[in-house]
């Protein structure tokens, strides 16, 4: 229970827009009438009112809050928002989620509206290689998650994209496999493009030919729903070519859930079948029968990252991209190299 | 690409505050000095500025967003925001969201910052069955979803949760079951009590007595992680009674994921050893094995009736609660009653 006064007391009290009080408060007392300003100073005092929690922002014209834009409501982003929420406690700052539904028209006026309410900050991932505002906002504190794009003004949090695809890629090659299927996300944007270089790596290193019949982008519209019909798709193709993979890694969790799926309906055993790596780890990993196999990204230490930045950029210090492992979690899914 | 002048670009303009543009677009201009408002104006039109997107909520001194404040990262959560944000684009809002973390200090802080950043509504899962502020802000457009309170003066938008824990219990007493063991949320939400009401209803109706051991709280603390851990502690109980439970009953989707993991470990075979009846359908429940009997809520309806609420009150309209019905989906988890 919160009995402290809110800036919603004074501004009722004093019978002026929340607006005003802020105006009052970030001294920007010339735009105001002196009547009005006074007002506002004497319910500040009558009520007792301390701008405490909203104290750093305001001295900036902003606010405590942090905005976060994610693209889909893939639970790797809600990890990420766990990290985010728990180190944003710590700087006693708060944080606003939007989704752009992979949107770009959305995603530039969600960064408007959050730019127009104040937030303190940015935690963009981008929906597109580009980022037609990038200029506009360059002087605002924004930090690209897990997506960077061309040309940036902005830090990025990201993860060792070719690496962990290259590490999947190539443990399945090891495992025998010759057909090594893959699932990407939307074309254009930096992850896809990352984890396709490290499939290719992998199976150059592996003496593999690359085919294009085995290359399918089960991401292509964005969206939530819409990628997990892509990924139940995209199996559907490689399980039904003259020569089928026999083996699927699908890069990102969405992708993932619709990949089970079509292989639950076909009656496809993993791993005897084909084998299966997915992106992210999740509880479900472990509960479901093969356990599986899965690049885990470092969802949670991006959240932090990204919140150490923004606070970085808040104190007016430079910050610097960072990139963080992933790590391959070996288990049932991927069967193994004797079973060949 | 979004090219229209924005209220930033005025306020840049005019070199004012964006709260000041605000008070000129709201009329609020007595509390601005005569200067400020010409120079506003000014830049009005000078840029070509139409607050259009913003139009409908500026008239009333508010924004075109709607505050969403969920408890947890629960996937249900996710499915009730699809159906808000597809109703929402209907109307032009724009939805940002926020997490109490079922922490009541935070959940009324949340309110409060939602208030000052004068969005059009608020939608509210509540984190307890009474509500501190609920006088301070009854003159707010709030609906409360998921979850009710006591004597509120907000409607709400809410499921048929006597019924449709009663119908899972019944589906497993029909079965054969006289030993179901129940997994709870926090004790203080209406869902949970309500749950609970209908399982005893339903053990009451095939003549089960009602053994507290049987009863659990996996949900006691709140928060995702926390309700994961709890359905697990709570499984292992109930498997490890003197008499253990013959059937399982997890009432929201983290108590479940923490139910199956457990029943995973101890390799208990759903169902032949144990039935299992879950809340909330997901892509998982038919990816699983054996695929899940769940109690399906109404989420995504849940969420296009609270816009549709929240827009009657925008309209001076007055609005009532709303309650949908619950599913039983029958899949494999519960078993059948010729197994027993």
């Amino acid at each position: 229970m919160t009995k402290k006064p809110t800036l919603h007391d004074v501004a009722k009290a004093a019978g002026v827009s929340i607006a005003t009080v802020s105006n009052v408060l970030n001294k920007k007392e010339k735009e105001l009438s002196e009547q009005t300003r006074r007002k506002v100073l004497e319910a500040i005092q009558r009520l007792g009112y301390s701008p405490n929690q909203h104290a750093r922002g305001l001295k900036k014209g902003k606010t405590n809050l942090i905005g976060f834009i994610i693209p889909d409501q893939n639970p790797f982003f809600m990890e990420i928002l766990k990290g985010i929420h728990e180190t944003c406690a710590e700087y006693d700052w708060q944080v606003i989620v939007a989704c752009s539904e992979e949107n770009e028209v959305r995603q530039n006026e969600l960064v408007d509206i959050f730019i127009s309410q104040q937030v303190s900050g940015i935690i963009l991932v981008p929906v597109t290689s580009t980022l037609a505002g990038k200029d506009k906002w360059s002087n605002f504190p924004i930090v690209l998650l897990d997506r960077e794009i061309e040309d940036s003004p902005f830090p990025s949090v990201s993860a060792t994209n070719i690496e962990g695809c290259c590490q999947a890629t190539e443990r399945l090659a090891m495992n025998g496999h010759q057909r090594i299927g893959i699932i990407l996300a939307s074309p254009d944007i930096s992850t896809t493009v990352q984890r396709r270089k490290g499939y290719e790596q992998a199976l150059h290193a592996h003496g593999l030919r690359i085919e294009p019949d085995l290359i399918t982008y089960g991401g292509e519209y964005g969206g939530t729903q819409s990628q997990i019909n892509g990924g139940y798709r995209s199996t559907m193709h490689l399980l039904n070519l003259p020569q089928p993979a026999t083996a699927i890694i699908a890069i990102n969790h969405l992708l993932m859930l619709g990949a089970l799926k079509a292989m639950k309906e076909m009656k496809v055993r993993v791993p005897d079948d084909v084998a299966f790596i997915g992106f992210d780890d999740h509880p479900w990993s472990e509960i479901n029968t093969p356990q599986l196999t899965v690049v885990s990204q470092p969802a949670y230490d991006m959240g932090r990252q990204s919140i150490h930045i923004l606070r970085a950029l808040d104190e007016d210090k430079t910050a610097r991209s960072i990139k963080l492992p992933m790590k391959l979690i070996i288990r049932e899914s991927c069967g193994t190299a004797t079973m060949m």
